[in-house]
């Protein structure tokens, strides 16, 4: 029975931020990770890290280890990857990214992830709601494991990533579409927004830090969220 | 610092086998699936079911939904695909599989799994020790996910249904190998033995099944184990 | 220095056809092949061969040699793959087509000259006009050396093989593309068209020919041309 | 009927070498190549250059065209990709060995090409004797269409280019293989040699040029042969 259908959420998110000095953000030896990260290093659908083991040694396998060769992987992305809204599709994965070097968001993050496994490096896929984009809008990012938690990359750098709310994560963007559509379904129009829960100006005051300044701090977030 | 290491394991497992008539083993649409079981519906590194798409459509597409469908899957992969030992590597996937027709336990589960999950039946890979196989040894096989459990599947026609004990379940081998290496180590030996825990009569009266009633049969297995 | 380009091309065509027997046209050893056939045989862009060896053989391997498996093919590929205007691109080959089972003439002939090869018969893409497509259009089909001569053969059964004009012919699309375009074009329009030269009867009496006969005979096209 | 097969092959060739200054080496725009060279500008099986316009207009693109252009690519390679015998196999293409970094000569020389053909530049395979090897053993390189003829380029570094016989040329390897083999054949001994024809002291003389003036001409290499 063909009709209409109107999905609307809405959630309450308070955003706790954990910042670090870069160097301590390590990478671990596989026989230190804890057992949760673990699947997080598995090649996966979009992010098939045993086909880019040899690139991914060839550029990043000199580096020094750590939050800076991440950073490194993700310069390498933005320098060679073009962003290009259409140019990929539902079945483009990493190694067709590697090649064709044009992308959206879900595409950097797929690359980036899939040469942090490559290395060894525990990396998933975020699925996000960027308030500091402008206009705000959905994005994907991705996560690496160093030190004793999760450090948030985005190698397109469009969006701070203290404005980065979490909506899902996973190993790739099979896991955490904004959704799965079974049957004839047409999308018509979404809709996001966001306010400032109580105090305006608290994103304010984040959005007056300098990028300089976040550049050199390696940053972790985490939500408590309440829906409504 | 190189030299020799030595991993035992040893389990004493109690095997519970659940027997359903087929025709109760119904596909389920997406919207009543249990939560738990979406995951298993998305493409994997090794499973890539949205490129089957098309192919799985054309050949079962037609076919009447429930665990008749799965077994028609199985049969067509058993008569398409031969098992030929080394004819594939830890890169092979079930796209790979569709096209060469070759390969070994691994290949032929991802390709049934890859299969189920584009016509929207969950399935997950499933890391066996197959103790009526002569020998017995590690094998691969596939869960799909009909009525209201995980039934068992075996496209290769190998090992007897009622003789796998499940090591581990996941989205594909990337999930379950038997083991994930890190660092320069070379396997001498592997042995694998198993025998009757308490009543030598049990596994006989098993094999004296005949295969012709075990086809009418859907076969469902969990274990419960203790670890020595 | 942009601005607009028009390209017209006019030639007449005269016909010649060639009738067999299909049991005549049998498979060729390799040994006896003529030399100008054998880049026929190898892999190209489009036409893996040599990764369809084993779904060519899974499927045809067994087959009575010749114009009949040859036919088997086309059959094959006529039931399996889906005619669907704009369901591939440029990229698309014959290992895509054969796991997405949907494409445009291009597409089945691709996957009809890979199978060939796979299985040792020269095969060789056709550039074609057919004159008795209604309306008359461009279209694509394939050749297959067999006996002495090629053989025309059409899996996607749109046009009368009888009405086909062969354009070109070359190892896949990439030879023989209608245009390859350096730089930045946008095409405006296409316009076709055909005229009978003399003898408005001649093409009537090709149309009265029934199908049916048709099927029961191998042909073999050549045309000599005079461009104006 | 199985047996022995034993082919030998034997030529005198005379070797016509034709050096030019780099900066004489241009590229030629599309609509002034000589017609012939067209059939290499094409993608082929191992040379997929329409998939490798993103990557090779990220690496190269900016770049100036020519000689050095062509040069660039080949020092890309030989920075990038390791030279790892055993490490590919009949079925490794351009776009493979771009993501895993490792091959042999044959590898080498589909990557360039593919570079060269996705910016326009005619490439073609070259199945090669190198007798300045040592010991002397069959190669792979490729040749470029730059000014008005072929120049040669190898990407392995491993022999000098004015010691290179060109056994023959095509698109790529498919078209060059040393030997097609139809049915089931086993190769036991291959045994290369070579001697100086006339003048021992003419090979002595090229070996004595130092490679750091060969690296600023442009070489072209033509043969002609008496087969005996």
């Amino acid at each position: 029975m063909p009709g209409d259908l109107q999905l609307s959420y809405r959630a309450t998110v308070e955003l706790s931020q954990f910042d670090a000095q870069p160097e301590s953000a390590t990478e671990v030896p596989a026989a230190n990770l804890p057992l949760e990260t673990l699947h997080y290093l598995y090649p996966s659908r979009y992010c098939q890290s045993d086909l880019l083991v040899g690139l991914a040694n060839s550029e990043f396998g000199d580096l020094e280890p750590g939050y800076a060769r991440v950073s490194a992987i993700c310069d390498w992305i933005y320098t060679k990857v073009k962003y290009l809204s259409g140019s990929t599709d539902s079945q483009t994965s990493a190694c067709d990214t590697a090649r064709e070097r044009a992308g959206v968001c879900r595409d950097f993050a797929h690359l980036g992830i899939a040469f942090c496994r490559a290395l060894n490096i525990p990396a998933r896929f975020v699925s996000a709601y960027a308030y500091r984009l402008e206009p705000a809008d959905f994005h994907a990012c991705f996560e690496a494991f160093l030190g004793d938690r999760w450090y948030l990359f985005d190698a397109t750098r469009l969006a701070p990533l203290d404005g980065i709310v979490r909506i899902a994560i996973g190993r790739d963007a099979a896991d955490v579409s904004f959704g799965t559509l079974f049957g004839d379904v047409q999308m018509q129009r979404m809709n996001v927004f966001v306010e400032s829960a109580e105090d305006n100006s608290q994103p304010d005051n984040l959005q007056d830090d300098s990028d300089a300044d976040r550049k050199q701090t390696a940053i972790s977030i985490s939500e408590s969220l309440v829906a409504k």
